[in-house]
């Protein structure tokens, strides 16, 4: 296999997806962390586009980058005026940086249609800004639109289109698969048809329309392409671009294609991306996601152990991710002993306390508990069982009311009281909230925190309900799974009851407990 | 090409996935949709490693269904055990299904490290069990499991196990890409060596880890393949199956297999089972996204608007979904339109009540209400807009307490009070329940019944709540589905409230509204 470099444009079609933005410094804190991981090109931005790009350049200009290089991303001339008199050509100069992209028009029906010009005059924008881009010492690469769809139904005009880019002296044509719509097969087939034409190797741009990004891209390396283009996570128009994130360890590690990187910070790339972004991880994505390694049944938790190979189709640690077996309603001894181990506890073969920990286990999942996501009541479940475990209060009641006036001006009032025995006093207090468990939340704060003061620093992330058998009603079985923080690490506590507001108390008094714990 | 069935696992593969959990209600519902879609096979799920599964089958077998076989999943016997003794393949037949899958070893090295039996009792396992289903007229489909990491190392034995089921009769050989991270070529080349070898086309059954799980079965349809495995939305161990919502379109829409299934319901069946499966739309999901035909590129708008093929691969209605050019909320005219339509509503083309009524969907959209699978609630809201809604009763107050008293003999009290007015009554009721909510709805009917004595039939089926916005913690928005039943017919309403109480109740009261209604 020949070289492959990696182009990653998370900066600009990665921004193109919903819900993506990036702040200037983000932008600068996404490329240094691409640059320490290894990717060849990093594309900035749009500078003829907005501001905020423009303000990337200025910026990354100033910098000293490691190893790579950042482009910046334009198009071809406008139609029917000089090159050097087109504002975003000159933008693009402007941008200083070491490699520019510029993408033009490949599809007759896109450039008669849309952008009225003539064909001719198309070839001739290319040409032309390519041209412009060399002479002023950019390498250029070149964007082929659409190169896919247009070389379906016309693959003569589509070849003169990049021939002319490559005559004016482009260092790389890109075949663009602009819609996500084309399949591997003709994907290959096409890039090789367009290698033998040109007599040199292009780079592969991909959209994942038809769930075939990585493939498509993997298909197009397999006929010779020397550039694959994508995004961290796959971010991008529409359902994405080829996601780098998987389609790096598919060439590294399973094509052995040497891309020069070190994936075990891979996971980390990722993870550091969708922070900046502000998007949720996907837990099921491919190699790096929370999910990728984790092992649910009991049957495959019992063949990983024995041999990791069978359900693992590389090691986690080559990614940077980590195998994570979860407990489920199929745990048996092995889960449980891997989780317990993995927390700290340690237990010799045949340790009696084994056992009284999976019994407690199965006759909490069978009252509807689950402990897969919830790993600090797993923690404090051991640890009752053990004897090493002190509640820090008894509560003695607690009483959470809710009305509603109807009418034009209805009002809700919510509240709670709760009254506790801690360190030899009793404590009572009442507060509101905006709903039932909100109030009883707050409330017990109230009571605790004169007590244990280290509370301030904790506060509840995230709140899950999940009604277990829905088939009786409103009658049926709730499981609250709450995640609490303190700025650094994140826990999770379950509680499972018929009531969601002593549910919600399981859970919340779970995590406080474990919080407190691990402060003392 | 040869003619492809779609074979289903979400039931029974995708609940291993981390965070996808059904009752089975749900996956009854489930399986009704599915069948109605037109899919080929549902795997319901395994009857011998849990109650649920055999409940599911239990319920299965009373009803009807139109075109799906239903299929009941197991494993080869176990070593050293006559078939007819090994517990799990009774519970096979206990499922009373038409069809039955069994999975068998292929890959020698876990035979022999994993399971400890020798390879040639591995062959006698598949052989025995495969023609015990047989004898007892069942259709047969056999999962070859690791098929393809096994016939890399020893293509000799791999070739023997799929045998020893085809020679005791299996209907259809499915090979399994157990791990994930074959890459396409390779399966494509395998599975027509296999074919060749077996003389008779096989199933597929892929995984997504290595990014390429669609990929990976369309090779294998490429190679002759003429059954594809997979799940709704892609869920499954690890980062989940071959991804039925995409390829289904791929292979139909862009391949020209017929698989006889009107794609125009795919987004509708896509969001249904996610909601069942209470976990959030992923947004780019190909095809069934709501961002699948998302606009936001100006440059591109304009050139969508043009001449849409310029930057869509399919025409958005094929699978029922739409372009949506700015970033906001899914619905569009044509989609409320669809839908209403669907209920029975006749608007003519430029009906100014269709505006009215999408902005109230937008506006309810925006406050985190979802429709999907709330169409009695949707229904509702239409009614209202077209002034075809008479209110049953006006709410003055009600008010629900919650009092745990702690200790050894620690009990809960859960009231609810509720002031109504209807048909020129006050009427002022009191009663108990399992929780806030149950308490509530159970006051509601005693104050409704006397006045509504059909309300007798009507109970509710399934009581489903999801946390909005997570990060807020106790204080997060709520979204309540309800399902009600009388039944015969199941009807959803939804609601929506910073409280789970108040959210619970406006769900509460559509669906006995929308029950009364349909009654009188």
């Amino acid at each position: 296999m020949s070289p492959v470099t990696i182009y990653d444009t998370t900066l600009r079609d990665g921004t193109q997806g919903t819900g993506i933005s990036f702040s200037t410094l983000d932008k600068i804190r996404v490329a240094e962390k691409l640059d320490d991981f290894g990717v060849h090109y990093i594309e900035g931005g749009w500078p003829g586009s907005n501001p905020k790009d423009a303000a990337f350049f200025e910026e990354a200009s100033k910098r000293s980058w490691k190893k790579a290089k950042i482009t910046a991303f334009g198009m071809t001339r406008r139609g029917k005026m000089k090159v050097e008199d087109d504002p975003q050509v000159k933008m693009l100069l402007d941008a200083k940086t070491p490699a520019v992209t510029v993408v033009g028009k490949t599809w007759a029906l896109h450039v008669t249609e849309v952008f009225q010009v003539t064909l001719e005059e198309n070839l001739a924008m290319i040409s032309d800004t390519v041209a412009y881009l060399k002479k002023h010492g950019r390498e250029v690469l070149y964007d082929a639109e659409h190169f896919f769809d247009s070389y379906k139904e016309n693959p003569e005009y589509s070849l003169k289109t990049i021939k002319a880019a490559q005559d004016a002296g482009a260092d790389l044509i890109v075949l663009c698969e602009t819609n996500g719509g084309a399949l591997p097969e003709f994907v290959e087939e096409t890039t090789r048809q367009v290698i033998a034409h040109l007599g040199r190797p292009v780079g592969i741009h991909t959209h994942n329309d038809g769930g075939v990004g990585v493939a498509n891209a993997l298909a197009a390396v397999r006929a010779g392409a020397c550039q694959v283009q994508g995004t961290i996570n796959g971010y991008g128009e529409r359902v994405g671009n080829c996601n780098l994130t998987t389609i790096m360890p598919n060439l590294q590690i399973k094509m052995g294609i040497d891309l020069g990187l070190d994936l075990t910070h891979l996971r980390d790339l990722a993870h550091f991306v969708d922070e900046l972004a502000n998007v949720p991880h996907d837990i099921r994505a491919p190699y790096v996601g929370v999910a990728a390694f984790t092992h649910k049944g009991g049957l495959h938790v019992h063949a990983v152990q024995k041999l990791a190979r069978t359900y693992e189709h590389v090691d986690p640690t080559l990614v940077g991710n980590q195998r994570v077996i979860t407990i489920s309603d199929m745990s048996g001894q092995s889960n449980v002993l891997i989780k317990a181990e993995g927390m700290g506890f340690k237990f010799a073969k045949g340790d009696a306390r084994v056992q009284t920990i999976l019994a407690e286990v199965k006759r909490l999942e069978s009252e509807g508990y689950e402990f897969e996501a919830a790993e600090a009541s797993f923690e404090m479940l051991i640890r009752k069982q053990l004897g090493q475990y002190q509640p820090l209060f008894n509560l003695i009641e607690y009483h959470s009311t809710h009305r509603f006036h109807g009418g034009e001006h209805g009002f809700e009032t919510c509240e709670a009281t709760i009254k506790i025995e801690a360190g030899g006093n009793r404590v009572y207090t009442v507060d509101e909230g905006d709903g039932p468990v909100n109030a009883l939340d707050n409330a017990l704060r109230k009571a605790l925190l004169p007590l244990f003061p280290a509370l301030k620093d904790m506060r509840l992330a995230d709140y899950k309900v999940r009604i277990i058998d829905g088939g009786t009603g409103t009658a049926a079985k709730t499981r609250v799974l709450i995640t609490s923080t303190d700025g650094n690490a994140t826990w999770s506590t379950v509680g499972v009851s018929f009531n969601i507001i002593d549910a919600s108390w399981k859970a919340l008094v779970d995590g406080i407990e474990y919080f407190l714990l691990k402060r003392s």
